[in-house]
Formats: C-alpha cells, sequence, structure tokens
C-alpha cells in the first residue's frame, strides 16, 4: 500500500487500530482490510479506484459503518474507502427544492441544516445522528417517517460516482422531471456498494411542514394496537410516522433509558402528524378516539422536548436491545399492512415453539417489522436454531406477500436467504447487470450475491 | 406469420388496414410490421416472445399508440404487439393502498373505478383517456398532478414482465418498502420496451383527496405569469397543479374548443389544490392574492361541470395546436424551475430570430415546457431550420441545468440529441444493460440510441 500512501499522502492508514475500527458494522461480523483511505474529493476517489483497477484490489465503500446486514465489511485483502471527509453541503437551493451533498454528510446534520432553511428532507432512519446520506443512498434506508414520505430512492434525484475502472458517470437530472435513457441512478439507490463509489448527490427537498403532533397510544395487549393501526389507516388518515414497541421493546427501552410509563403497559404505538394545524389536530382527535375506543390510553407529547424525549427513547430501541443481548438477530421483514396482525401473531407462536425469545417492533404503518431474536452466540445450539428460525420467518413473510428487507439490504448477512425472494432469471439480471458495471468484481465483493 | 396465428388463432393479423393503424404512433413516424397481435394474458406474451425469439423477429410493445417519440413506431420486419385486450383491473386491495393492473387498462378507466373505492391513481397524462397504464410505465408518464404528487415512477411497486427469451420476470414487492438486490422495476420503468415485454403491474394508491379547487390565473403578459408561479412555490404552497399556457396555445385552444376566455389574456395559469378544505381554502386565497397583487385576473371553477371544462380545454391543447399545424416539432424539455422564465425569454428571442412561430405551454411547477414549433413539414427548407432549432433549444435547456424529455422519452424522434445529455460512459452502460435484457435486440430494437 505504499503506492497508495504516495497517491493520497495524509488519506492512507495501514494502522492496526485503523484496520480494526474500519473492519466492521453495525452487523457484528469483521474482517480487517489492508488499509483505510479517507478520500477527500473526487480526484481521490478516482485514484482510489484507479489504483484499484490496475491492482485487482478489491475496495469497500464506508459511511459510517451503522448497516445492519454487513454492507460495510470488507472482504479479504481490500481497501475501505471512507467518505468521513467527503461531508459537505454543496448547495441548496430554496427556489428549486434541491440539495446537492457529498456522500459523507450526516443525515441528522442535513436536517438541521435544512431546517434552518426552512427545508424537509423526510427519510430518517433511526441512525440518523450518525449514518450518512451516501450509506444511506447506499442501502435505500427507510425511517419512521416512509409512511407519508416514502424512502431514500423517493428523494435522489441524480448522482456523481466513480466507476470500478475510475471513470466518473453523472446520473438523473436536476429537475423534476426526466426521461432521458435507462434509470442509473435509481439502479445504483439501494445498490449496496457493489455497483459505483458514489461521490454527489442531489436530493428533493420539501418546505417544512406547518406544525407537528406527536402521541403516544398505549395498550394492555398487542392485539388492539394491531387493529387501531388498521383503522386508522382505512379512514385514509396518513399519519409521518405509525410506529409499534412490543412490550418486550418497551421494557428494554425503559430500562435502558426511561420513559415513564404506565405499569402494564403491554404494546404502544407512536404517531407523528404533520401538516396544516387544523387538520393535524382533527387527525390527532380521530385517531385518539380510534385508540380510545380499543381500549387504548392516550398521551399527547405536550412540547417539543417531550416530543425529542420520545423519539429518543424510540432511537434507543437497537442501542437497548443490544445491550440486552449482544449477539441477538435483528431482522427488517415487511408484510402487506393487512397482514401486519397475522404475522405479529405467527412470530408469538414461533417464539414459544422454539423457546427463542422473540421482541418486535417497527413501522407498522408500512408493514415494516424489526424482528429481535435475542440469542447468544455463545450459545451454540441456541444459535443455530435461531438460524433455522430465520429461514422459517422469511418463509411465512414470503407467504404473506411480504419481504426479507424492507431497509437494511442483503449485505452479507442475508445471502443465504435472497434466492427465497429473487427467482433465477432475476438474480441472472441482476449478475449481469454487476458484471457490466464492474467487470473485474472490485466494488464491494462478496455482497448482496451468493 | 402462418405459423404464429396457428399458435394465437383470432389473436393474429395481416391485413394491410391492421398494418396500417399499428405503423405509427403520436409522433407522426410510421412503418408497417409484418403482424398485429392482440395477447389476451400472460401465456400469449410467452408464446409471441418465443416465437419472436426462435425466429429472430423484432416484436413492438404498444400500448394505445400516443407516444409523442415514436417508442411504438414499428421497425422494418417486426410484429407488433398489443396489450388492447389485456385490460382488466385484477385487483383493488383498499386495505394495503395497492392495485394489480393489465398493461392494457387505460389511465382514465383505472382513475374512475379507483373513484368508486375512495381512492386517487395521481399520475394524469394529457391523454388519460386513452393512453393505458402499460405505456405509462413504459415512458415513465408525468402529468399535470406531478408537482405535488410525482410521476409515474413513484407509484410502481412491482412489475411482472416477459424477456426477450419467453421467460417470466417478476420484480419489486407488493409491501410499502423493500430493498432485495437491485431496483429492477424502476430499471424497466421508462425504459421504453426496449428491455422486457410489462404483463403485470402492481401501483401505490393513495385515499382520495377530501377536496379541490381550481382556478385560472389571467394575465396580459407572460412574465408576470412566470413571476406569479415562482413566488406560489418560494411561499411554501404545493398545488397539485401549475399549467401554464402562452398566448399561442390560448389562441389555439379557443379557436378548437372555446373556453371563453377574457380578451388580452396573453398567458394563464391552470391551478389546482387538493386537501383538507380549510386549507386548500386558504391557499387559494394566498394564490389569488400572489396573482393580483403582479395584475392577473383570478377565475375560480364554481363547480365540477366548470373545472371538468376547465380540464378539457387543457387536455385539447394537443389536438388544438395539431389542428393548426399537423406537421408541428413537439419537445418536452425540463428547466429547473428557478429559469422557467429565462427559458420562456430565451425561446421567444430563437423564435423572433429564425422566424419560426413557437407555441409553448407545460407543467410551470415542474419547469416542465412543451415547446411546439409550429413548422409545416412540406416546405422543407422551413423543417431543416426548425430541426436545427431544435438542437438550439436542447443546448440551451441542457446550459440551464435541464434535461432534453421530462416525460415523453426518447424514442426515435430524439435519439440523434441523447449524446449531448448523456455522456459515453452513461450511454455504454445502458447499451450493456440493455444487452443484459435483451442479447438478440429483438424487443423495440432501434429505440432510444442512435
Amino acid at each position: 500500500m505504499n503506492n497508495l500512501s504516495d497517491l493520497l499522502p495524509g488519506k492512507v492508514s495501514i494502522a492496526q487500530e485503523d484496520l480494526t475500527c474500519y473492519g466492521f458494522d453495525a452487523s457484528g461480523r469483521a474482517e480487517h482490510p489492508v488499509a483505510v483511505v479517507w478520500a477527500e474529493d473526487v480526484p481521490d476517489v478516482v485514484k482510489v479506484m484507479q489504483f484499484a483497477h490496475e491492482n485487482d484490489i478489491a475496495v469497500i465503500p464506508r459511511g459510517a459503518g451503522s448497516g445492519m446486514t454487513g454492507g460495510a465489511v470488507p472482504s479479504r485483502g481490500s481497501i475501505v474507502l471512507s467518505t468521513e471527509r467527503m461531508n459537505r453541503i454543496l448547495e441548496i437551493n430554496r427556489e428549486d427544492l434541491t440539495v446537492l451533498v457529498e456522500p459523507g454528510v450526516v443525515n441528522g446534520k442535513l436536517q438541521r441544516e435544512l431546517e434552518r432553511h426552512g427545508l424537509f428532507y423526510p427519510p430518517d432512519p433511526s441512525s440518523l445522528n450518525f449514518c450518512t446520506i451516501g450509506g444511506n443512498v447506499a442501502e435505500n434506508a427507510g425511517g419512521a417517517r416512509a409512511l407519508k414520505y416514502g424512502v431514500t430512492r423517493d428523494y435522489v434525484m441524480g448522482l456523481e460516482a466513480v466507476l470500478s475502472d475510475g471513470r466518473i458517470i453523472t446520473t438523473g437530472v436536476k429537475t423534476a422531471k426526466g426521461v432521458v435513457g435507462y434509470d442509473l441512478t435509481r439502479l445504483l439507490v439501494g445498490s449496496e456498494g457493489t455497483l459505483a463509489m458514489i461521490t454527489k448527490i442531489r436530493l428533493k427537498v420539501l418546505p417544512i411542514p406547518e406544525a407537528v403532533i406527536t402521541l403516544l397510544a398505549l395498550f394492555h395487549e398487542i392485539e388492539p394496537a394491531g387493529q387501531s393501526v388498521q383503522r386508522i389507516i382505512s379512514e385514509g388518515i396518513v399519519p409521518r410516522t405509525l410506529e409499534f414497541l412490543d412490550a418486550g421493546t418497551i421494557h428494554a427501552v425503559e430500562n435502558y433509558k426511561t420513559i415513564g410509563l404506565p405499569g402494564g403497559t403491554e404494546a404502544m404505538l407512536l404517531i407523528e402528524l404533520d401538516g396544516a394545524p387544523s387538520v393535524i389536530t382533527r387527525d390527532a382527535e380521530r385517531i385518539s378516539a380510534i385508540c380510545k375506543k380499543i381500549g387504548g390510553e392516550i398521551i399527547m407529547a405536550e412540547n417539543e422536548i417531550a416530543r425529542m424525549k420520545l423519539w429518543e427513547a424510540r432511537r434507543a430501541i437497537s442501542p437497548a436491545l443490544f445491550h440486552l443481548s449482544p449477539t441477538k438477530i435483528n431482522e427488517d421483514i415487511v408484510v402487506p399492512r393487512s397482514k401486519l396482525a397475522e404475522m405479529l401473531g405467527k412470530l408469538k407462536t414461533l417464539s414459544e415453539s422454539t423457546g427463542i425469545r422473540i421482541v418486535n417492533f417497527g413501522h407498522a404503518g408500512d408493514g415494516n417489522i424489526h424482528v429481535n431474536l435475542m440469542v447468544n452466540r455463545n450459545n451454540r445450539k441456541e444459535y443455530a436454531k435461531a438460524q433455522e428460525l430465520v429461514g422459517e420467518i422469511f418463509r411465512i413473510t414470503l407467504e404473506l406477500g411480504g419481504t426479507i428487507s424492507g431497509e437494511h439490504g442483503i449485505g452479507l448477512t442475508k445471502q443465504n436467504y435472497i434466492s427465497m425472494e429473487i427467482h433465477p432469471a432475476e438474480l441472472e439480471l441482476m449478475k449481469k447487470i454487476k458484471q457490466a458495471f464492474d467487470p473485474k468484481n472490485l466494488l464491494n465483493p462478496g455482497k448482496i450475491f451468493p
């Protein structure tokens, strides 16, 4: 890697501590790379890709390493290409409602900067305070507000990216519409760093909503919570978030970061509405009436501080569950919204029949359930049983018309299951597309495809 | 084609009148195919593709033939595969807010059927009363409501399609989210029938808006109309449509289908708001105030009949202009919204300097201008000059950060210009994708790529 250090002085490390720190991500998987590079601009990225191309070395694009499926875990002998230093917001265009950012910009930082300009970027993964926009684009990240506002894909207008041979491409448009040639932009979105190294991202943004109301609905059982979700949606109300937490999740969070919920709360909905004050006040009343009728108790966030506290608790779920069970298996299945209650029921039965504790939370409005198998990797027998159980959960999910990943992608951890959802003809097309972009298989090799 | 008739009895024609009728589309280009097939289901499509693949015959997918760029015009020796008989709405799912349709379903028919269920499918190309959803997906059709609601791409959740060798693929999900593998769904959207023959389409739908307000803003000049658009948007108001018509368009429509506008109207905005009554009433008042301050006159549509009359007039623009100038050249450039006034000014200058009459209308809120060069193809000199002018218009569009096609695609008519917008590296990737899907180049050959 000496050559690489000469090419990019001050931007390359082969120190053991860096190889360790950049060797893992939130999936818990790990492997040392041979070097870490912190690119600062597009020419840096081009240099890395050209070097890698000439020397047949794999390159692993990396944002914050907050991905759940191992997308940023290095393959053996690879270079980790970090976007941390490419963290500038290059343009905020209020007139055209677009922003241009580098991939290393942290989602939450962009959100706050936009708010100062009266603008709004909806996608809000729970990791928003550390995950990067580049990572969000690579994984097509979702978030709690997807119910009303969609996911990252819906906001990416165009990209600049570097191909595996060092050539720069630009895709998409700066305009509200555009249909010139195939949609390379959305092909790169969600491609998990396997097709090109993204270097600039143009996002659509919205005017900031006039007002927001946040409320909690608490239930003594899980079933009425599910019924409430269904009734809210079928009445035509579209909250911006409709999150649910089951008993296990609530207790884990209470132990980790107290919200002070009444005892006996076995299921909870975190509901947020945005828009014109008159409309959301009315909708909040309608939601309260629906939940109360089914036996729920309603708590309104009285002010911004109370709101923030609720969201802190919601975003603490993942750390709280890891705290309880450091080697838990975390999935993110989605079922059609109408099948949510059925899926939760099946998960309960599976937990009972296998003896493996399952804790569920997620984006109820989207039918997106984060299924957590609370297992200990050191208990080999239990862990093997849990891995079998994952396959069974995916089988049921697909049977109900769902998908095995709503927002985390395939990465390393789900690649043995991809064929359950994607048939051979489609998988063959995907592999040909990979081959078209990256004939030497240098960009994030070994991900997605089994 | 005898074999084909045996394979698909009653579904194949080689009659001259059919070869003529299915030999052209709204682009004005024409070429006879060797046969027309009306597939009735997926097995029919598979049979056609297998036959074509074995015999190396090109297949031209066709919806209603309402495309503007020649996407449905046959290549010499090809089979036209019409979806007219695949026109069933297969499923309307109120709970999950999705519908499943065959490609030959007419957009307007779907809209009306959904309304009966309290549902709403936003994309509304002006040809909605005859264009098909399959064609809309192939072209990634837009429409007047794209300003608030986006384009066809934003509503396609998943597809079933037949590859050029007859294999069936399914892409996407039935759920609100999904990130498993590359996004083949959005790759097929806008691919103009060159990658696969789409046979089923799952669309996201929305609850029908509570109320709609439609209003006209009339101006004595074009500039204040442009300023009004800018102010409406920059105040954070998001109408669902914000259409503009210049003087030439207004006069053409008035002669063709009288709306009864006051004399001296030289520019017009057709504005529609939807949502909660209290909010849109307030926003309509804000818009009226903005327009009046700049010298506009406001006419509100008093009832549904008046609303329909306004939209009939808007949708009559294309036929009215064709009536005036049957061989006019019609483009659909887009510029960033903030550059709309500048672009219109440049078009005026170009019209004056070349002596070619240019009439403009379009989706002002999106920066999407339908530029009409009112020329006579029989006047060779004029027509050649107009074609040069198109190149110049595209050059300026791109210089302003725009795109050469917002919703019509490339097809045949724009393929000589595609390289102005798409660079060689991106074009090479697109061609490799085409090769991956259709190695024998049988599906709609000769389109998009020069």
